[in-house]
């Protein structure tokens, strides 16, 4: 197998970056905005440019494929997002659509026969960025989002998905064929980069993802009462924001002391507060909750453990708390036979490798649900994700992308 | 004397309340927009046609002016403010500006002799909605705020009060006529709404201010690392966020346990949390903090304190902490002579009343730094004030303004 050019892929991943609405810190790129649907343009046109014939279905996935020997078979997949937070970085997502991409061509250009289609694929809106909702394109492959549940989620400008969809010109009659039923695909392998330090503090280029953890994900809406910050005396106020002080270090208290799972995170990273003046006491908080996961029923006490303390400061602070849950996604186990395909090629490549949790989730963790599917991380330097500061050296994108491509036709002729 | 029109009171508090740019939520009036600007011509109107002369000084506080028979003497002033928080009543600063313009319409049309000047004031920008700086006006007069000063101090949008006041054409080379003496001022008697249940509670008409608590207020600005919400284990996050909930709640703790002094609160009202998305971690969260208190020196204990704690959560976290001092303002003894004629007054109209600690400024705390003081507080119902839901009875209104008049009065007299 020939190998990965480094090059190409800093060249692809620099080239998209500059799809991006907020040069100025990092990348921003939000599904179906301006710069999404230009970002999207040219991913086609480098697939194109592959050789690989390009579909999309009715949420936008898109699909780059290199067909097999017997069209009959399963198809194995790659893939990965091209959105991204607000003020990311420019690899999380995009290193596994271009390595994906450059594993393809390495498999075409070797001339390596394999009887199953491999298709790369750029899914749509893994970031929950726009309609606080994530892996929107896996998500509904995995049959988790129906037609009718596109028309119940909206933007901050009160866009439904659907509407968005239809305006974009996407086929609302056919959003049923998005849906993937068991055995429909093979396998699926996705590279991405780590997003923690684990693979730089311990000297190694692969992890080879065990098990992906599932955010749980819903808003808290704390009701006190505003008033003036020097009339109201420190025992006669009701203030929203801190309660929802309380409230978040109870949470950061719970997941750090969480002893029921390998891996468990919890995040406030939304926050307002009303009215938002220096003096006045804020009558209303609302802040976002993202509990992370690898095991399903530590989750679900975690959250419920949290909600009942919302119910013990609702009374301590004669505040209201209520929640609106977003969802609440089930952590998945990777198979052990893909795992093991991709450690035979590490090894091969000399590789310093280790196994591990994925804290993040990705659309693996919906494919999975109709596939089995295998990951590979790279590393992530000093950790950084979901930030400006996110970086992954292109060589290590291409180390990654050799073992991607190797184990994608071993798969393809099984 | 004549006695105060509640009609009149009711009528015009309504009329300048449909000045305000947030219909929506209560009343937002800010200094120097378009319906701040529209709303001083409205209250010019009304002084103009209560008889009085109208005149305005460089930092736009306008006197609306009741000539005594002896020019030479010092003037007596009454006055509040136009300008309003974010969202907040109608009534905090413009009861006392209509009952200021009432009392001298009681004391003209009750053909009351006096020596001195009586003046309504309305003083520029009490509440530090726009500049972040309080009592603009009364902080100018007290020379604690120079020309050089409002070139220091700028909005959000980077517009300096320095350009903001030559945009409108005030004369900036008159500035240094703003400042006033002592001696220059007789006397000056402010009424205000309590923005305090303390009246309500005790069954009581009229407050007799003994004293003013005076803020400090100051941003803190934590730098944290931004990553990834999942990616990153709990114990290797330095969440800018939850080091802001645990400072915040330190404060809280602080003023509520503080026991230097008769009163203190202290509120986080303003917070910004950056980047602001769902699934990363805050590198950054800015926030604004208040400490009021009626003892200067508790207060610059409280502070110290505070600071103190900043540097052990920095420690202890690994974030950093910063803070932008922007004042430290006095609290003020209210003169016992004015103190003692309200009281009087009060009684001769068999109002229930009480002395009592304003918790909120205002702008006789810079007013007297250069003259006695005195001023008189009529029921917030709910003690509700910055808030849509702030409410005094017009009728209320009415009675401090009767004992308003008759306070000015005698002080023109002496």
């Amino acid at each position: 197998m020939k190998k990965a050019d480094p090059g190409r892929i800093e060249k692809h991943l620099k080239e998209l970056n500059a799809f991006n609405s907020t040069p100025e810190c990092g990348t921003t790129r939000v599904v179906f905005t301006d710069v999404e649907l230009k970002g999207r343009e040219y991913v086609k046109g480098i697939m194109r440019g592959t050789g690989l014939a390009v579909k999309e279905d009715s949420i936008g996935n898109v699909f780059a494929t290199l067909p097999g020997s017997d069209p009959s078979l399963a198809p194995v997949w790659t893939g990965s997002h091209i959105d991204t937070v607000l003020c990311g970085g420019m690899f999380d997502g995009m290193a596994g659509v271009f390595g994906g991409i450059e594993a393809l061509r390495l498999i075409r250009e070797s001339g390596i026969k394999h009887k199953r289609d491999i298709s790369a694929v750029v899914y749509t809106s893994e970031e929950p960025t726009r309609f606080q909702v994530s892996c929107l394109g896996s998500r509904a492959m995995a049959g988790d989002l129906t037609l009718e549940d596109t028309k119940g989620i909206s933007d901050k400008d009160g866009n439904t998905l659907y509407d968005v969809l239809c305006r974009l010109g996407y086929d609302m009659g056919r959003f049923g064929e998005i849906k993937r039923g068991p055995g429909s695909v093979y396998a699926a392998v996705e590279l991405h980069v780590e997003q923690n330090r684990r693979l730089e503090d311990d000297g190694r280029k692969i992890g080879i993802v065990k098990a992906i953890c599932a955010p749980t994900n819903f808003d808290v809406i704390v009701t006190g009462v505003q008033s003036h910050a020097g009339g109201t005396s420190m025992e006669a106020r009701r203030d929203a924001y801190m309660a929802a002080c309380e409230l978040a270090l109870i949470l950061e208290k719970l997941a750090r002391e969480n002893t029921e799972s390998e891996y468990t995170t919890a995040t406030v990273g939304r926050v307002k507060v009303s009215p938002g003046s220096v003096n006045a006491i804020p009558g209303r908080c609302e802040f976002s909750v993202d509990i992370r996961d690898v095991d399903f029923e530590s989750k679900r006490k975690l959250t419920e453990r949290f909600l009942s303390e919302c119910a013990a400061v609702e009374l301590r602070r004669g505040v209201s708390v209520s929640h609106v849950m977003h969802n609440q996604d089930i952590p998945l186990r990777c198979s052990e036979e893909i795992s093991g395909i991709i450690e035979k090629y590490v090894k091969t490549a000399g590789l310093p490798y280790e196994k591990m949790i994925s804290g993040p989730y990705h659309d693996s963790m919906f494919v999975g649900r109709f596939a089995p599917v295998g990951m590979i991380f790279v590393p992530s330097r000093n950790g950084i994700s979901h930030s400006p500061e996110e970086w992954t050296d292109f060589a290590e994108i291409a180390a990654g992308t050799d073992v991607l491509a190797e184990t994608l036709a071993e798969l393809a002729n099984r």
